[in-house]
């Protein structure tokens, strides 16, 4: 006879008839799952019908401690400093981690950026630093908290010890069609921000063509969803609601993205991504007890690029080594002129996952030179033969795909695009 | 690269959002499951969303259609003479194949019922049957065939050739919470009986206590997908809507549930089961182009009785062996005088699977000699101390849960209970 206090296909029951789970239950289902008692097709079954029921905001929160409690908790406490992350819900050309996290911890605040790899469109941090010789991404939690004391920031791997619950659930949902449940995918994003121990989170949800969540009602919703969970778990959690109907900057690659970034910590760079950075600096610097910094003097003075610079020296990265170039480029000019009047994130997304920027399968590399250099901004205006943009690769046969992803995805007229603010809300508990 | 013409996530998502399934990607879905390309999680996913978001008539077809596909079909198309089959959705003390198959064989129409075993509260056909000494449930296609020609009737198991997705896809929704999906059971029934190649079916599709469907308008909906699915596949189908609140006759087990059978073939036994016998037995004559066969006369004369001793004797089972005895019994005699009224069938179900009539895990022998015998029926009237119920098992262990099982399941009151027809409704295409 078996000695488990609970079965599954109750819990399962519950869920499908829009019950609420109790926290035992619940509790039990996650451990359950995790020492494979609770078999993929079960929880495949309850997943299903989270996300078609939906989850109550308590169990949400017991979702997320369960999940934290399948693995270990790390800590901060003794760097004697606040410390505060940030997590983007990605989007298409969403480099703002790179200057965000020295530009932060230059006021003296720790950030610990536990980050991943790319898959499918949107790009992944890791995949971009790697662009940088030397650079490595794997750390001990003890070079992690030397980092965290000095300079301040540090981007790396997660490690797996994090919430192991919500690695083998993730790889669930992603054959089952549960991607899209909103209590899992914050329950997902939080386990992993609570386990990691930081002391604040910022939150940049995105909506739109090129967003996870191309409704603005949902990704408001998954940004409420995360910030109670976070309020719930006493981590100071503010979420800012962003357009992603547009790439961020001029670059969607590897190399070219830490490019772009560079020029941002030298005071440069696009005004989208300078706005992006610091509207999420001011947040997560507000969080850490300092709401006046004056986070734009610190761009322009060098202070920022010093961060990065020994971030980058102290995982083995040269910040003054040559980035990866590609061997082949393929540009596209204006064919009339005109207004810029759309260029959509998802379609070039894709162009430049399909040149290499990205990858397919997690086990692929990356092409750290691939991708899509932008030379125009919707709401420009082009003459006719003015170049547009242009494909970055390294075999002509990978033009053809990405060329044909890009159809219809752009769009000269003679109108200005309609006005959208790139922060369209600031969410608070 | 994959050669599969679908993709499962996508054909989950569609069934998610509320869509409806094309018919290729459906039955792709359900060969690629058979063949083991699309995993249990999916599945298992797929069920859950059909459970909570429903399937179109046309979908529920091509499901029907497709598990029908996975395996052989069989034919009784030599056998010169209409074949007409039966199925219960089950209930407690419903031994009414036993009585029914012979009585309509007795009028010339060959009657395959291709039968299962018990799990759970409510018995198997199968099961009863194998009390009767050296029976065996067991025959080949060659067997079956020269049955149905003489004497016209047999119950049988049904082989594993008939609609193995189906039996796959049971096994999956039994551990997943999705066993209740209408479409999913409709297909399920459907299919084996489509399959199985008779031309005609009458369904006994119970709701109440004791009953797979407790609720009467899920029933019905059950019923009229199942009646619509045997339209659609050229099977002249009919339902009849009966009440399973109270069990059918005066026993629930196996030996017993016999003994009862016998009985009713030999013109007595209890109303309600000659009743429902009856109703059935005019269903299938109707359906086999003989709307006014005497079915009460063949019960009478001794008609029915001779097709089930040759019916049994050609299974090798002897129709005058004694049937097993229980070791114990422990009867239960009435507190107060009054009426009954009120005999729920989920408990006595429940408790005489306790006792050892039905099995817990398929791999469970039963006890052919357990079970309840009921010496009284709602709306009749007792003196106290009047016996109630007698409980027969093999060991004093069993007694007492069963006695659990049946606290508050009776009730003697001052009044009658409601009257309620034991056929409710009767559904047509």
């Amino acid at each position: 006879m078996s000695v488990e206090p609970f079965d599954a296909v109750d819990v399962i029951r519950i869920k499908r008839d829009g019950g609420t789970v109790p926290d035992d239950a619940l509790r039990w289902m996650v451990d359950a799952y995790t020492r494979g008692y609770v078999a993929d097709s079960q929880m495949a079954a309850f997943a299903m019908a989270i996300l078609l029921n939906g989850m109550e905001r308590s169990e949400i929160r017991v979702l997320t401690d369960a999940m934290i409690a399948s693995g270990e908790r790390m800590s901060f406490a003794s760097l004697g400093k606040p410390t505060v992350d940030k997590h983007s819900t990605g989007g298409v050309g969403d480099k703002i981690t790179l200057p965000l996290a020295p530009l932060v911890a230059a006021f003296g605040v720790a950030v610990p950026q536990l980050s991943g790899r790319g898959l499918g469109h949107t790009g992944g941090t890791l995949d971009k630093l790697e662009s940088i010789p030397g650079w490595r991404a794997a750390l001990s939690n003890e070079e992690m908290l030397a980092q965290l004391g000095d300079p301040g920031a540090v981007i790396c791997a997660a490690g797996s010890g994090l919430a192991p619950a919500d690695k083998r659930l993730y790889a669930l949902r992603d054959v089952t069609g549960t991607v899209e449940a909103i209590p899992l995918i914050a329950s997902s994003i939080m386990s992993k921000k609570i386990a990691e121990g930081t002391d604040a989170l910022v939150l940049d949800v995105k909506f739109g063509s090129g967003a996870f969540m191309q409704d603005v009602d949902r990704a408001r919703e998954l940004a409420r969803t995360m910030v109670a969970l976070g309020e719930d778990s006493g981590v100071s959690t503010t979420a800012l609601l962003t357009d992603m109907n547009t790439p961020l900057g001029l670059t969607i690659g590897n190399a070219n993205e830490v490019r772009e970034s560079v020029e941002v910590l030298a005071g440069g760079g696009p005004a989208d991504v300078v706005e992006l950075t610091v509207a999420l600096a001011r947040e997560m610097l507000a969080l850490a007890g300092q709401p006046d910094a004056d986070v734009e003097a610190a761009l322009k003075d060098g202070r920022a690029m010093d961060v990065w610079r020994a971030m980058i020296r102290a995982q083995d990265g040269d910040p003054d080594a040559a980035l990866p170039t590609p061997r082949e480029t393929h540009t596209i000019a204006a064919p009339t002129a005109g207004i810029l009047s759309r260029l959509d994130a998802l379609p070039f997304g894709i162009a430049a996952w399909r040149l290499g920027a990205g990858r397919a399968r997690a086990e692929d590399p990356v092409l750290h030179a691939a991708g899509i250099d932008l030379h125009v901004k919707p709401g420009e205006t082009v003459t006719a033969g003015q170049p547009l943009f242009t494909l970055l690769g390294h075999d002509d046969s990978r033009f053809e795909r990405a060329l044909n992803a890009l159809e219809g995805a752009w769009e000269i007229g003679g109108q200005q695009p309609p006005a959208a603010p790139l922060v369209l809300e600031r969410i608070t508990a």
